[in-house]
């Protein structure tokens, strides 16, 4: 089997950008993308560029992959869009793998770009729900925070986690982003201010959510063989699992695991030939303070009942045994729903060379690296396993 | 490189379909193309499910992937969704190859889905102008018809193809229809009322335009290994390309050929080893007569000059040299968006086995079929060839 390097990857910031356009943020992920590849790249040589959009910007309804390559100049690369709600650019990842692992393509392009501030009624996040499953959620009156309390409330029950423990996975992620300039949220949370904050949906508050964000990513992929030439420290994607389930959460039998992320996570283990011990440090998709939990146990990093205490204990802390989301996740760094699958890769990929900008976030040595991005409310879910260079 | 089978093909009947659902017309396309596994494919074995669509039905905005797959009862498949405007599910095919070029998956569906007649304002297509470029064409109040209508204005210009051989194709594929049961139009049309239709946008009438159009397709692919355990008729994927152009008309040098489409043409048929004269039997993107006539000369057959005259010179009517759309085409097959591109494929895999159900319209012998499948006005394209089992 062709074995797949990461050689360029960059973003820009996330957060709120009504200055930017749709094609501007994507033209400057991919430029900082291009950029990053040590020896140089001519973007003309990118032969595919896989995209991933949930709403594109609410005005271009198709034909929005060539769009977006076209104005990033990437004039000789086949583009396309894919949706997979949150996480579209995750799978837009894994089919640019893919496309270099059968052989066929030499350089391929995925990344992902949304400009939710531009959408119709974002501030209230009605167009959200749409990623649910609309006939039997949405319509009834739920959204993404109403599901996701449900699942924190019976996760709480059955395993006695504290609202404590899930309002820790933002403090955690705020301090995270702290020392992070592409992040949205750089203003550090306390566990009080966080179990004061207003109430979303009980027992979820304003604080156990990521926001309104725009932003892009990307990330350049090739061969193994041809990566050396282009760079010192080409990092290797060694494992690459996706995974699908029942949208609607009352069709599934427990709600306190996501089925999906753990057939992406048994695919992508599989293919890199290792287990959750041998992971550094993970991006997990923290789009509400419980999916870090959720994600803790689905990537068998430990029992769910074990979940709250990983973050109690400083497990999954930067400096800890398992540094989660030291970029700022989700909830801190930001989550522009398409671009976040690339943009988590993006991260693991300047860590794992060890070559993040602000040394104070540098996770040191790290081997492997782990990204996690889910779909809604785990209807789909991406798992990648990247390993460092040698 | 792994060698890629179809093992199996369906297709719902196309046409308005108000008492269908989204999800119900998914699952009768993946019956149909389970079904036709000769003998006999576990749905569950399926490890990826690649759907295109452009418009979701309009009222799922995310993760539609997974809500077909689960419809079609495909509970082993990560989903994902494919939009590339009208070539959504060529894409879709696309991506499924290369994950089983890659070896890394076993079994995958590409299939395709949209329900146009749902859609808001979907009569007077308002909607479908946003798979342009909405800043410059639809903003200025063109819609698809209107490009069309200046491209089919200038092959006039250019190479004197005149408006008797542009409404030829309606003919031409109207009549291949007759005979073809799940084509939405399956009236015989005579030139002179082609001729006499109400004027869309000059020099095209409604003659010249596909409709509004409900349908599902779907096939099943393989490794070349694994397929003759399945089948004794195994169809190759021997060709794939994929391009992609500016979105805009005016951004292009010519206006009469479609780059995104002569780049993917290069490139499937440099990967299957053959040329444009080997090919006995074409699938062609035929959703204004004028595209048929450019399809001609982009993949190929002729020079744009000739393009009028295969239509004339009955070369490309069933019984002629190169019989082209004898499912009728997207003109009267009819054009589901989302559906078309593997709704060509299957029309291909059973020509190629020599099992179309109505003899009177099997090409006999057909060694080659090639699929053209265009995003919108040409900002993307895909070309796949096929290979008749030996």
């Amino acid at each position: 089997m062709t074995r797949v390097a990461i050689i360029g990857a960059g973003q820009t910031p996330f957060g709120v950008r009504p200055d930017a356009t749709l094609k501007g943020l994507f033209a400057a992920a991919v430029e900082a993308a291009v950029g990053d590849v040590q020896r140089g790249l001519d973007p003309q040589e990118i032969e595919e560029a896989h995209i991933g959009s949930l709403a594109t910007g609410g005005s271009q309804l198709g034909n929005f992959g060539p769009l977006m390559a076209e104005s990033a100049g990437l004039t000789g690369a086949a583009a396309q869009r894919v949706e997979n709600a949150c996480a579209s650019s995750g799978f837009a990842f894994r089919d640019a793998v893919m496309a270099v692992a059968s052989g066929r393509v030499r350089f391929a392009l995925a990344g992902g770009i949304e400009k939710m501030s531009d959408l119709p009624r974002a501030r209230n996040r009605g167009w959200l729900g749409v990623s649910g499953d609309v006939e039997w959620e949405r319509l009834a009156g739920t959204n993404f925070p109403g599901i996701y309390a449900m699942i924190a409330r019976r996760h709480m029950y059955e395993h006695g986690t504290t609202r404590g423990q899930i309002a820790g996975v933002a403090v955690k992620n705020r301090r995270h982003a702290v020392a992070n300039p592409k992040a949205q949220l750089r203003k550090p949370l306390g566990l009080e201010d966080a179990l004061a904050a207003p109430m979303l949906a009980e027992p979820l508050g304003f604080c156990d959510a990521c926001g309104i964000t725009d932003g892009a990513s990307a990330v350049i992929l090739c061969r193994w063989d041809d990566a050396r030439a282009l760079t010192d420290k080409p990092v290797e994607v060694v494992g690459s699992g996706a995974g699908s389930d029942v949208v609607a959460l009352h069709d599934r039998a427990v709600y306190t695991r996501l089925d999906a992320v753990r057939q992406a996570a048994r695919q992508a283990y599989a293919g890199a030939e290792v287990g959750p011990a041998d992971i550094d440090v993970a991006e997990v998709h923290d789009c509400f303070t419980i999916a870090e939990l959720l994600a803790y146990a689905d990537l068998g990093f430990c029992s769910e009942a074990e979940a709250g205490r990983l973050v109690d204990g400083g497990e999954t802390h930067l400096g800890g045994r398992l540094p989660v989301n030291v970029s700022g996740g989700l909830i801190a760094k930001g989550h522009p729903i398409g671009a976040t699958g690339t943009g988590q890769i993006s991260e693991l990929v300047h860590q794992l060379r060890g070559t993040v900008a602000e040394t104070e976030r540098q996770v040191p040595g790290a081997r492997y690296g782990l990204a996690h991005n889910v779909g809604g409310s785990g209807g789909s879910a991406a798992v990648h396993i990247l390993k460092a260079p040698a």
